[in-house]
């Protein structure tokens, strides 16, 4: 018994670890991807997104998404610590698809609303056992580790954002669409890279336990197949833009590779190999499909966020009910369809309510010549590169 | 037993690693801190003390602290190693606060007989059960992961090294405090968060046992407390400079976090998620009011080391004696007192005069002429950004 | 029973992860090392090795190395990702030392090759078991974690690259050789450090079992060798260069700590500290030795990795025959020049043809325009620092 607790801790642990080595991860590929005229403000959102939303998550939203319950196969702070170290990501997700014009201000209230309410609130109806559901919700559907709870509530709450808060100024003139480049490749290969690697803790802390040969087999086959995913995610977008372009675009290879790794997430634990190479390579043909899509709707993104989160979220809930379907144990496309559908609704409803709201009172937008200017000068009082010049 | 054994061993592997990890983490920090002009000689410095510092405590350093005792709990060479990844931290901190000024090879001196002799002595003396102790100091103070130990140490040497080296050519220009901005913040922002993650390892290691639940208890209590005061002191510093200067200056908010961390690193063990708040909190704000402080003495720190480590070293040991009180166990502020004064004297007092005396036969300061051109050229023979043209 | 498969499991996972940090580790040292118009380039070749030689692996090469072979200590996911997470690595090093000039689509197909078919014969010679072991081959030497299997393998695969594809258009012109610098230090730094760090998973894992108190102890001193090796082969190099040059370079330094890495791989469980300390040394300062003499030869390799991966990987492996000779059990210098020989002879055969008969279909090197231009124009369509104002 004991040793179950003490090895199921050690594994919550170096889990927790893995996750939080995603906040430099998410840090890192933001940075890359903006100007460098923006990096210092990215990065101060990000930082202040680790620490507001985990401060609010134990708190207040710990209680919000657990209630009493008490898990008895690990510390419980080794418990608390895992469930924190998520919430961030959500908000993570948000804040890179608005980057280059949001404020930070604004920014920190919303992440402290959904630190605190929001994403606990979208835990407790999926994976809690508490008041809100089968009460107002009754879902019944299978996402391990946050293919929906986690990524596609990121994903609504930044679509919800961008329509409050609008595209980057001149990226939409007239009838064009104006490409704005990454500003430092090698950031953002580490960061995609860290995230990665944070997603074995992710997904294989979210198996629960480690303690028995079963409960061991069924971490390292999510972990295979997390990683299988990226792999393969990696793969098709590589395959389909060098076919296209004769060009090898590491940034997009890398977003592949990311929307594998959402889209495995909600069922790593069930699937063969074979499903997470097709859940992975579906995932990573996704990306490359949808991004020049949100544009055509003017939905400006700088990170690929909406492509890589929300439409794989939705795509990698649904696609255990594919792979997976098992009907005799509940495990059903509708099910599916319906805990993506009802969680989309909650979350896209209640933070474009916030973010409207907040927006009322503190502009979320940064003003045309803060964002000429960069808002690392306006927000942060400082550049990120002071002492290199500027080409562009 | 061998079971406890197999765990133990296997935890302390995964907290040296994290400590490991402090190496790159300090520094990016230091790289990302200090002008283009000085980052490659930073970075030189970081490596050569991680390699002499160690080999020194493996080959001699190591038996002057712990003697002959043998720790029955886990294999002799993790505990070894454990123990080996502390001593470069001491120094790095000391390394830091020099920076842009302070030559390499004089620094690879005392980086010799700070990682043979100073620190073991400092580790004999709080943590050993050998000769020195009970012998000419009588010490008993709770600090379980060094903020005495390590980053007060770090902090006394630092402070002796200043009154020896001096402030950076340019620094004070008669009654002027020139501001010298970052060079490159993604690397501050990664060093940072790599070095946030390394005291999981740090601290949660210090425990010395997860192999039954009460240790496994305490050990993800410690990682939790820890992490806790960091997001305090990011959030305690963010929210005064924004009230004082509606700005977000993402270099003090990451000194505050690394203060709280600093600070929790006495008894993270001991405290309840509150007091680990309160610890934090106070633990941002004193590097806020101590950065400006400093440089009133001319005490010239580029990287703030002596608020962060020094400053917060004292609070955090004090604040054990303030928090976790315990009279019954021997645990008083007095206690606590003792402890950081005697060892601050100690170390104060062989740190300058090794550094003085050094400094007799080798001087520690760079010219004028090569501090103006970079420590890189001098020092180095090789640019950090050699195609990178400056603006400044 | 159930405790050890379950401690080992973990244990694997932990390393594996350790170990696919050096993923980011490669890509970060050679984006440092290489100019920056050729850093999107490597960096995406580092991120498609990743992922065509893990696929290839998991698909084909997995059963062609170990076949029918079960190992039933921990959970099989685990130990195919622990050998999947192996075979990138032999890749990046021939990879890295083509760099600036090699075209990304036939290194791909190089890639597949080496991952599916070449890589995995090698470990089926060295560590596996079956059909080719014992027919064609009769090896019987020590490599614990593949000081020849992964890093002279990849070295002669490298020297048969440079070869077919030749030198950097502009690196020797008549009797001069042109030096070209590093363009980014702290990444440079960054990268060894986290390949510094991997190799503790490397060289850990490979011990195969942590389960019992003489296997905790087995890994325990293996990482702790490890690292001493490491800090030993930075020692050496640093006091040679400073010896003859008064100056630290840091990218010298580094390639030695990572020679010393290379050289204490094939035996870090059986020599002791001073052993360690020697090999490291000597790996260290064989670096400082080859890295011109290669030159001389005009064999271009602008990330030293023939010296670092190549002379290392032999110099480890004869190294157990002379620090841990033990004719008892058939450890003896001349079985391991056997297997230094045989691997020798097949690698750079195999990879010659491969990489020739590819060169015939698809040119490796890129024209002396684009080369000029940079590989990222070329082949990536975008370029990793693109505001930067290059002053060269």
């Amino acid at each position: 018994m004991d040793s179950a607790y003490v090895i199921n801790t050690l594994f919550a642990l170096f889990s927790i670890t893995l996750i939080i080595l995603m906040v430099p991860g998410f840090a890192m590929l933001e940075a890359g991807l903006v100007r460098t005229k923006n990096v210092s403000s990215v990065l101060t959102v990000n930082v202040m997104i680790y620490a507001v939303a985990s401060m609010a998550f134990i708190l207040v939203g710990y209680t919000l998404a657990f209630g009493e319950l008490q898990n008895e196969t690990m510390s419980k702070w080794a418990f608390i610590m895992f469930q924190m170290a998520f919430v961030g990501k959500a908000i993570n997700i948000m804040s890179g698809g608005v980057g280059e014009r949001a404020k930070i201000f604004p920014l920190t209230i919303f992440t402290l609303i959904m630190g605190a309410l929001i994403y606990p609130t979208v835990v407790n109806i999926s994976w809690g056992t508490d008041w809100i559901k089968e009460t107002i919700f009754d879902l019944n559907f299978v996402d391990l580790a946050g293919s929906t709870v986690i990524h596609s509530t990121g994903g609504w709450a930044l679509l919800a954002a961008i329509l409050v808060i609008g595209p980057r100024k001149g990226r939409y003139v007239q009838k064009q669409i104006r490409v704005i480049p990454a500003s430092n490749i090698p950031l953002v290969v580490l960061g995609a890279m860290l995230l990665w690697i944070g997603w074995f803790g992710f997904n294989g802390g979210s198996v629960g336990s480690i303690a028995t040969k079963e409960a061991a087999d069924s971490v390292a086959l999510t972990i295979f197949n997390t990683n299988t995913a990226g792999l393969a995610g990696a793969l098709s977008t590589a395959i389909l833009i060098y076919v296209r372009y004769k060009l090898f675009d590491i940034t997009m290879i890398l977003n592949g590779a990311l929307g594998g790794l959402v889209a495995i997430t909600a069922g790593p634990h069930l699937y063969t190999m074979l499903d997470s190479i097709m859940v992975g390579l579906i995932g990573g043909l996704l990306v490359v499909v949808a991004v020049p899509l949100f544009d055509r709707f003017r939905l400006d993104d700088p990170v690929g966020a909406l492509s890589v989160h929300l439409v794989n979220g939705i795509w990698g809930t649904l696609a255990v009910g594919i792979f997976a379907s098992d009907s005799a144990h509940g495990i059903t496309f509708l099910n599916q369809l319906k805990g993506v559908a009802e969680i989309a609704i909650f979350v896209f409803t209640v933070s474009f309510s916030v973010i409207y709201i907040i927006n009322k009172f503190i502009a979320f937008r940064a003003t045309d010549e803060d964002q000429v200017q960069g808002l690392d000068v306006s927000e942060c009082g400082l550049e990120a590169y002071p002492e290199f010049k500027r080409a562009i």
